[in-house]
């Protein structure tokens, strides 16, 4: 292999691929980037076995070839070379070294075989679909926070993406619950994806389909089969397996029936929520909402260091009642409402209640209240 | 106790002395800030017996007194209320309560006695003068990075600060070492300071004072004795204990007969010392140096990933030399380098190495070489 191209170009690969690539790895190869160099392009491959990405970028290939070399000390190196630096890569199968060059910098890097590394099986996906990246990035980012980190539910670990058909019209629907609360965000099904089987799309791969899609302009291809999901970006092909779990039946935790509704200022509410739980301790920030016609008078009491106590007027009109929420979910739910005002609708201090914003969004999430 | 001031004055007081408030104490007091109100002033007031720092500012008091209660979740308080808000600041004596109240805020906490809070003795200070604020961060700036934080050796847990007749006229140096790289600059001594006790200024109150610095215009009163530094600034008085300890004789390592002159470019040469130690894995990052005629050959082999070459042009005419250093030791001198040329006076590989700028500044660096 004897390559060469433009730093920026290489930078910018390096940098989506390395990405997957784990700190510590204990099969060698899966620390290194394959790089693959033929017909006036150069394929980086990384993977954690998990996922795969494979970025395809224009080089100046005077003769084509692979190996693989270490994916974090290659980034390292091409992010320090200096700006408009033209890189060479030249591998000789005989010294087993990948040579790089840039102005008077030379770096050798040990590798290792290509023949070694792990490919991802293509598999048949059975639905394939469009959607804009702005599209994908409201569906990851309005329900990835609700995302569970307990291994033992590994089925929670993950977004529930599935289509249904809500009022005769087919949705493609983002789901993700820790027990706790839960974040459900909806869009109209694009073509191709109604009848997908319902998937569990992993959070490390949530993590990193969402740092790529901020350097993609433009529409996300799809594919989805039971096991793999494959997005299509620009020059970047992303592959992740699926968690092989059944994701419970969401719909029986979202209440309908709960009759008192409370609107609140979002800003407002989020900053008084923010104050009030200074002063209990990490374990549990339980904070109180007493409810009367108007006024929400917010309260925690730690039994270390104090007390504190807020009012605010709002917009309620139910019967006074008294309810507990967790501090950090109330202000994670109220930092996803885009709306001025949120809302609330209560049962009672024992039953799940329903956040969404002011209408402008398909956007809902149920928060399961704590004893206070 | 019964005052109330603005929130931004009363947040900015409380961001500086939580700031020696360390988050875990045995001595529960140790947790709170002192607050002492009369005659239209606050002083507040924090301690690790090591450090005290007291600031007072203008409040309008309704009734003096004073109490204890938890520096960080007060200043958290502080820091999450509107701005622009008018804090009350109420201490009941009997309920052992302090109540903040702001806007339609009210919080509630625990407080200790006064009488319970440490104080640290004034002791005689037999020595007192006056520098610029600025003229205190160089002296930090310059050799705070090279401070050992090897426990053991603690007489080198500290800027050595002392003064000296240097060509018949008084300075003031601050030095630091950890044995590996040392650091000295110098400053003419201000008026009152000559003949004072060589002091050790322990590493934590460095830092603390450091960030005071930024927030002080104008000049800085410092009063020494053998056991305490006093630092007073607008409305901040800041005292430390000293290391009690003998800090070595710096002045027999700083080579003096070193004849090879070696000039670089200093944005350069660090750009280049960075990239080659990428491939050194982070134990031994040991750079070579390879010196010729005008050519300086930076290189790093690492036997794990690879090994790495760069070349730059310098201005060095002594015999060819081969001598290695620790990478970061490098960077962080190089980064204190204020001239466009860095100029290194070396010896032979295996003698300590000085580093110096073009002669702009009095600040001088010793490093010691590495078998490479």
């Amino acid at each position: 292999m004897k390559i060469s191209l433009e730093r920026a170009q290489l930078l910018k690969a390096l940098a989506h691929v390395q990405s997957v690539v784990e700190r510590r790895n204990t099969i060698p190869i899966l620390s290194n980037v394959l790089l693959q160099a033929s017909d006036g392009k150069l394929a980086l491959t990384a993977t954690d076995l998990d996922i795969e990405v494979v970025e395809t970028v224009a080089a100046t290939v005077g003769q084509g070839g692979s190996t693989t070399a270490p994916a974090h000390v290659l980034y390292d190196i091409v992010r320090k070379l200096p700006e408009g630096a033209e890189v060479s890569l030249d591998h000789d199968s005989a010294s087993e070294r990948l040579e790089i060059r840039a102005g008077r910098s030379r770096f050798s890097l040990a590798t290792l075989p290509k023949d070694d590394y792990p490919a991802m099986s293509a598999g048949d996906m059975t639905h394939r679909f469009q959607m804009a990246g702005t599209a994908l990035k409201t569906l990851i980012d309005k329900t990835r926070f609700a995302i569970s980190t307990e291994e033992t539910r590994y089925y929670l670990n993950g977004i529930y993406l599935h289509t249904m058909e809500v009022n005769g019209a087919p949705v493609l629907r983002a789901v993700a619950t820790d027990g706790h609360r839960l974040a459900r965000v909806e869009l109209p099904a694009p073509d191709g994806a109604a009848g997908m089987p319902g998937i569990i799309f992993p959070r490390k791969a949530v993590g990193e389909i969402r740092k790529l899609i901020d350097d993609v302009e433009g529409d996300v291809a799809i594919a989805v089969s039971d096991t793999k999901i494959r997005f299509s970006m620009g020059s970047v092909v992303f592959t992740s397996k699926l968690i092989d779990g059944t994701f419970p039946d969401y719909q029986r935790v979202i209440p309908s029936g709960n009759d008192k509704r409370l609107g609140v200022d979002t800003a407002a509410f989020s900053a008084s929520v923010d104050r009030v739980s200074t002063v209990s301790s990490e374990k549990s920030r339980a904070v109180k909402m007493a409810l009367e016609d108007g006024r929400l008078t917010l309260s925690v009491t730690s039994p270390d260091s104090g007390s504190a106590t807020e009012e605010m007027e709002v917009d309620y009109a139910g019967d006074a009642m008294e309810i507990g929420f967790n501090a950090r979910y109330l202000l994670e739910i109220a930092g996803q409402i885009g709306s001025e005002t949120a809302v609330f609708e209560l049962q009672d201090a024992g039953s799940p209640t329903v956040v969404h914003d002011d209408g402008t969004s398909t956007a809902l999430y149920v928060l399961m209240p704590m004893r206070v």
